[in-house]
């Protein structure tokens, strides 16, 4: 069972995460830990394995002279309306794509039911590594409606949004997607290509998009780092019924 | 680096967790590896690899005689509107709450500020594990406005959500929140608590509610179990502006 110490430092890092994420230390330099221990109305032992635990998320780093830092700023990905990377991070640098994989092919059945194409029909599959300022942040796998997808392969997948993509090419807006957000320990090898140490937590979203007339036409699954981004939303209560 | 099997096992996982989620397999057993193989287009050692990263999330079981299934159904939490928990699950079991602190005290100068309040103001301070038919689920970390918070303290915080309490003790209703969730590895003590084991992936969302006048008066630190939980949102595009 928690002990009352463990309790303590599981809300003190609760807090130090929660201002993190908001930018509370502008220049990413954290108080030392009296100082953090008078903010957190913790005491120093729980304050150290709240860092602790912190640390262990990936957030912070402890060095010599420098003290606390916050390794880098999280960014949020708003989970209010359907955006690509690149226009989410707009701002905070060039998000560039490693194309792993380009092709047309036969999808799993499942995909091909989410995309409500007979079994035996052609997907064009893309998978990329995607990047921020040349830094990890995403390993996307796409399946797309063949002649949704096609005509993308001639495009700039590199430097480009698939959303954007979509929208310019086929000339129609997108509607609206269903998202489903797991969290999940990445396995070694994604680990390796996200670089971060295997085992670590990230986000696993499953995302299928449909255009303005209803037709679904994007079954993506996104592997994302979850010690750089944060999933945002404003949620409002349902009115009385 | 990846290699091609690891990359086709990544991507056979990433659609039989899509699967399970969607409740495809009715009965909670997998067909066998040769016919998963098949449907989702992947050699038997692919599948094997899949089944093992499901496994690790704790979505799958493997048992002598009966073959692999689904641990349990995940449940979906809705990121379209503001909701507790037993009103989200209405439906799915009873949700009971484990009291684990009820009391007025001085919060954390962050978490004053979050509420607005000045930095010497009493909140009222509860901590909730929250169990579904007696499974738990999540780990509730509740800062109130003392004004909002007290009355509270005489109602059955073991059986009922607070936003449903707030509502009715106040009268007035919730209108929305600022939620940021991170996904992260539980700490040793978060896990004993959460029943999982240490380092597996959970969800920590940060949520600050307000009533519906704006003045904002809940902030919570919420750890949830990722093996039990998904979280659903419909996402849509935003008008060319």
């Amino acid at each position: 069972m928690e002990t009352p110490r463990a309790q303590r430092a599981r809300q003190a890092a609760d807090v130090l995460r929660r201002q993190i994420t908001q930018g509370a230390f502008a220049d990413g330099v954290l108080p030392g830990e009296r100082a953090l221990g008078e903010r957190l109305g913790a005491s120093r032992n729980a304050v150290r394995e709240a860092l602790s635990l912190l640390r262990s998320e990936g957030l912070i780093t402890r060095r010599q002279g420098v003290g606390t830092t916050v390794v880098k700023p999280k960014y949020g990905h708003g989970l209010d309306e359907l955006a690509g990377l690149a226009e989410t991070l707009d701002g905070h640098g060039t998000v560039t794509n490693e194309v792993r994989a380009a092709s047309v092919t036969r999808p799993p059945a499942a995909i091909a039911e989410q995309l409500r194409l007979p079994p035996d029909a052609e997907v064009v599959h893309i998978e990329r590594l995607r990047r921020l300022a040349g830094i990890p942040l995403s390993l996307d796998t796409t399946y797309l409606a063949a002649d949704i997808g096609r005509p993308l392969l001639q495009h700039d997948l590199a430097g480009r949004d698939l959303f954007a993509l979509i929208e310019e090419t086929t000339g129609e807006r997108l509607g609206s997607a269903e998202v489903d957000v797991h969290a999940i320990s990445a396995g070694p090898d994604t680990a390796a290509l996200l670089g971060i140490p295997a085992g670590a937590a990230i986000f696993a979203i499953d995302r299928v998009t449909s255009l303005a007339d209803g037709r679904p036409v994007d079954a993506e699954s996104l592997h994302i780092r979850a010690d750089r981004l944060t999933l945002h939303a404003t949620l409002h209560r349902r009115p009385v019924r």
